[in-house]
């Protein structure tokens, strides 16, 4: 076991690329194949369709990228047997050498959020669910990051803080600047950026990363900047709109420091008219292997991520 | 069915009070009859176990009080089995004829925050773990808010929003004051307003509430009259130090418009010096009916809710 900032060094380095797919299963874009003659009622069922979908996922990326995303609300959302499909995917991931960051966007105060630090952060067991990482949100402050930040330390884990997020209305609390002209997002980069500077590895990041959204590219540059010892999740490219280009300011000069998300453009790449031709025989995880690929080979071209 | 907010205006006229418990169960805090020679290790045992304490609580509570406020984060310590039991939890205390806030303080983007309130929102089926109202944080703004505005709405269900958190340091961002003056928590507190405003059933409030803690008393008052549509929740009464004399001024002129939650205070009664004595022979449930009883009477001797 390594510090979790150099396993993501490590395993960015051997797959050469910066590339996070995120397992975001959602009943009605399922391949046919896997949906079958279900109606999508019988969560049970359900669950078992999405975690084989995952596992399809899984076994075409794991060769090809660094880590996974799984999305909880989309299990959450199947209610007990959701919850078992996603502790599921998270070994299976795990099993064929992926990091898995787990997007869950969980906090709360200081003793509970040691409880969701216990419940996710590192291997199972200790932690009930295994993910070598967990997106937390910052609004209750930094003492409830720490119970966190103390138990990844420990784990070997990370955690990713919101900072900016991707959605259009994203900026109607984060960018409030305050009256010495900077707005809220800043200030949570400077806490994530002690908190990471705090928990170093080997090459020099945290195991405190942050989530910042593609879709604001001017201010990934100067997020960039302001938390150099910081591994970005940045979300936002593909369906959500943003390119290549947009998200060549995450990265530091060699290519490290920023895992680019892509769900929906990946998993389901075979309803996107570019793949459907070459999958007519409803061979989904090809399209998933040439959206990976694709998408690969637009950030060696367009961003820092070449040098990797 | 009836409109969340009147529901909950039902519910807390009849009991008189205006309590919510909160069902954090903790291991090392259970009653010792309850963990028996069991050491904590082995996590379906221990949902098993957090499933009959949490019972045990309800079948107290159930004549007592409007509602209950399970913490997600308990039960997901405890992986796949922990949310089998809260799923079982939530179910018990709604057939008990109780109110459920769930506290999980989700939220996502758009599309992904839809999959939360489908999760969560409203009876079972068709969400998948039949909460009445669930805690949501505001920190992506009011567009990842309406997926949750709008299916509380279709399922008579609420969302109660982080406003002012009870921790420490929960003003460190929350207290971020703009350059006209107010702080962000003022800012979130207009937008909750206006979802409130926006979802008012016949009692005049909301299907969206306000998390305001009890720990910042003089901060409540202006909060209740910037947000007079909105039930509150108020953490931080009991073990987080603050009494009814802090609460007052949560509650508008009739002692309605604010829930106040004990958790450990009231669930693990039996451990507090002043009703060990009396619970000598392991009655637990005693101390947590006294405990709910004092509380309630304290309420209605020192708060607006003596007038219900």
């Amino acid at each position: 076991m390594k510090h979790f900032a150099d396993q993501l060094v490590g395993a960015v380095r051997r797959c050469r690329t910066p590339v996070l797919v995120g397992l975001d299963p959602r009943w009605e874009s399922l391949p046919a194949v896997l949906r079958g003659h279900r109606d999508g009622r019988d969560l049970a069922a359900v669950a078992e369709q999405y975690l084989a979908f995952c596992r399809g996922v899984i076994d075409v990326v794991a060769p090809l990228v660094p880590a996974v995303k799984p999305q909880a609300a989309f299990f959450e959302q199947l209610g007990p047997p959701g919850m078992a499909a996603l502790a599921q995917v998270i070994a299976a991931a795990r099993d064929r050498g992926l990091l898995v960051i787990l997007d869950g966007k969980r906090n709360d105060i200081g003793s509970t959020a040691s409880a969701y630090a216990e419940a996710y952060l590192g291997p199972s067991p200790p932690s009930a669910w295994g993910a070598d990482a967990l997106t937390v949100s910052p609004y209750l402050g930094a003492d409830s990051l720490e119970p966190f930040v103390e138990l990844a330390v420990q784990r070997q884990a990370g955690i990713f803080v919101l900072v900016k997020t991707s959605n259009p209305g994203g900026g109607m609390f984060q960018d409030l600047v305050g009256c010495d002209g900077r707005p809220l997002y800043q200030r949570v980069a400077d806490v994530v950026q002690q908190l990471a500077a705090r928990t170093r590895g080997t090459h020099g990041y945290g195991a405190v990363g942050a989530v910042v959204g593609a879709t604001y590219p001017e201010q990934l540059a100067s997020l960039r900047a302001a938390m150099p010892a910081t591994w970005f999740l940045v979300p936002g490219y593909g369906a959500q709109g943003a390119g290549a280009g947009d998200v060549r300011d995450a990265f530091a000069q060699d290519g490290l420091g920023a895992l680019v998300n892509n769900s929906r453009g990946i998993i389901f790449a075979y309803a996107r008219p570019e793949y459907r031709s070459r999958t007519a025989d409803g061979d989904w995880q090809q399209a998933v292997e040439s959206a990976t690929r694709a998408m690969i080979e637009q950030l060696r071209a367009e961003t820092p991520a070449g040098k990797l």
